[in-house]
């Protein structure tokens, strides 16, 4: 799951840098493990063309503080006897992921292999609700995420907290949450899960993360979805562009029609006036209850019956989308683009509408159909990305990763 | 002019690295000087933080190479006899910009300093002309620039061409140039300047790295221009964003009024239908061959003189900007708006509507008029940007960036 890989650094005799190499050499055993594993040690020099030596000496240290495990015997396809294989340990470290949706809140426990291990959901209205008390029901959900990843034997070192609006440069302050009517909450202290330090990031961005690292769309993706309003997350080589504030990606306020009607920012026109959920909702005709409060789930059951009015909806919702994606695309110049959050699952209504528009309307270079698919996790994303992300800096540089008081503190 | 500094990394024994270190080093001293010379021996080792011993040997080898040159003696400010003034070479290596423009091409060079030593300018109709009789012309002009540079002792290293279109993957094609009607053109090897390698760039692109290099925006700008078409780039801590492919920033085609007039393109109602400088002249009433063809001259007389259609399509082009820009800014979160190219002289009349337009859209986050600023350089910019990209990569790293044969070859 977990692909990134790179080649160690040869030992050299410079003094100054012995740490560095030692730090980057960590990184590449445990990124090579993580992504091929199990693996004899033998075959980790081999994939990182360090000497045997330096790999038991760095297996050593990575057993030691917990992130990588002997998993019993595994043929090295060498003369002798067989070695014994390595895997990332699928107890100790793990990431926590949280959520604040404008209907559900949401915790999620992953391992170092990026497996799910605990995934919490609970439907709730938040949309005008206190953030005290929002943040009160979130934390008693993390200390249950909490308490049975450690019965699992695993200990989450960082959380990282899906939020349905706009994260400024301060990691720890929700800055503006249109949706949800709140302005500059300070989440991080206010999540108190024991210990595990918190950051904020924007549900779109970890939705597009999530869609990189675990489904096939290729390291260059545009990722639009719908959760609360509408989002939009560009990664280019693997990482998230973030624009010069790190409030790159809001689509949803884009004009479409700019003297259409007048949108809850202040602006008229814009593409969640078309294709935001509550948009489709109201046109389709269908009451804020249905189904549960599952709007989604209701709009994809009537479209699949055949009714006018929703299909109806859906259609001028793609319509609308495929005009704001022509500009993105313009202007962006993704590979692809992904369609995700709730969106995947009302994509087979969706889709058709805005082939159509992309291909009428990005005609400077050709469109072509394939660069719009559909996301793998849909509405699971930005929850799973939350989750993955701390996981994901973990193997990238266990060292940078580490915890206050070491990784060995963590096991303790 | 040059700004980019930098610290030399001190020497270390390391026998594999010692020609990357020094690598480097030369470019932090070229860097330095470049930045800040006049400067002693003395005032470049405090500059990098090198060792004086090391400093002399590396300006041996920048002074051999011609990059720098001795210019007379200057206060060191310590005790003792004063150093010699180090400054880059007004003579020797230079940049060589070249530009094919609707209406006319362009030929520049710049020294190290980043001054502009010669600019040649012919007014042409290319729209629908034969491209090899257009890049002849060109190559005419080319080598006309390099004798005029000749005689002052310079010699251009690099070209690099501004073209009104698309470049791809591969720098020496332009791959289509809707406003030239071409396609698929082979630039590099047909305007032969003397064996001068050139690969072609957007003019948009080079109109928005020459007002970041020369001008005060800041390293976060999305620079928009209008030449033959409107071109968009941004510019991200000082580097060029350029998307998957390198299409990015294709903001003439954005749909500013889905069911609005047939655009060239095939699409209906793109930004260029109504603030390209073509649709602006038709509506303003204007002949196409007013002042002499120079329609952004005429455009900016008349609505200097108060006619009123003139303004009412400027006006109009405002409006249709803000729109456009409204969608630019939400997706790409750039810092500073730059208003350039031919849009530069025609400001007066355009940054009413569009602060208008951008205050009453932009509404997530709070936009302030100062984010929108003008062009210093208006329609003079893509070709010096095509100049200063060469005198900016030998300055970066002159090792990297030496001619065929080396500095020493270019010299004899």
């Amino acid at each position: 799951m977990l692909d990134t890989t790179g080649r160690g650094v040869a030992q050299s005799p410079s003094a100054a840098s012995q740490r560095d190499m030692r730090r980057h050499n960590l990184a590449a055993v445990l990124r090579t493990v993580a992504a091929h594993g199990p693996l004899s040690r033998a075959a980790v020099a081999d994939h990182t063309g360090l000497t045997r030596a330096a790999v038991s000496s760095l297996v050593d240290q990575l057993r030691a503080d917990g992130l990588v495990a002997e998993v019993g015997r595994a043929p090295s396809g060498r003369v002798g006897r067989p070695g014994t294989a390595l895997a990332v340990n699928e107890r100790g470290p793990a990431g926590l992921g949280l959520e604040i949706g404008v209907s559900h809140l949401g915790a999620c426990v992953v391992d170092l292999r990026g497996e799910v291990r605990v995934w919490l959901h609970r439907d709730t209205g938040n949309r005008g609700r206190d953030a005290a008390e929002v943040l009160a029901e979130l934390s008693a959900l993390a200390g249950r995420a909490i308490d049975r990843a450690g019965a699992e034997g695993l200990r989450p070192v960082a959380a990282v907290l899906s939020v349905p609006g706009v994260v400024g440069a301060d990691p720890g302050v929700l800055e503006h949450a249109p949706n949800l009517g709140w302005r500059q909450v300070a989440v991080a202290g206010a999540v108190p899960s024991r210990g595990v330090p918190l950051r904020a990031e924007n549900e779109a961005n970890l939705g597009a993360l999530a869609e990189v690292w675990t489904g096939s769309p290729g390291p260059d993706v545009l990722h639009v979805s719908a959760e609360a309003g509408i989002g939009a997350a560009l990664v280019i080589g693997g990482r998230l562009f973030r624009g010069a504030r790190g409030f790159a990606g809001e689509l949803g306020h884009v004009p479409v029609h700019p003297s259409g009607p007048p949108c809850g920012c202040g602006a008229r026109g814009c593409l969640e006036r078309y294709a935001g959920l509550e948009a489709v909702r109201t046109r389709a005709g269908l009451a804020p209850d249905a189904a549960d409060g599952d709007v989604v789930a209701a709009l994809a059951a009537r479209a699949r019956e055949g009714d006018a009015r929703t299909r109806g909806a859906l259609g001028r919702a793609a319509t609308a989308l495929g005009t704001a994606l022509t500009g993105a695309v313009n202007l962006m110049d993704p590979a692809t683009v992904v369609l995700g959050g709730a969106y995947a699952e009302l994509a087979p209504w969706l889709l058709p509408g805005m082939r159509r528009e992309l291909a009428a309307r990005v005609t400077v270079r050709p469109w072509r159909d394939g660069q719009l698919t559909v996301s793998v996790l849909g509405r699971r994303g930005p929850l799973l990305g939350a989750a993955l992300s701390t996981v994901r800096r973990i193997v990238e540089d266990p060292v940078a990763a580490a915890p206050e008081g070491g990784w060995a503190g963590l096991r303790g």
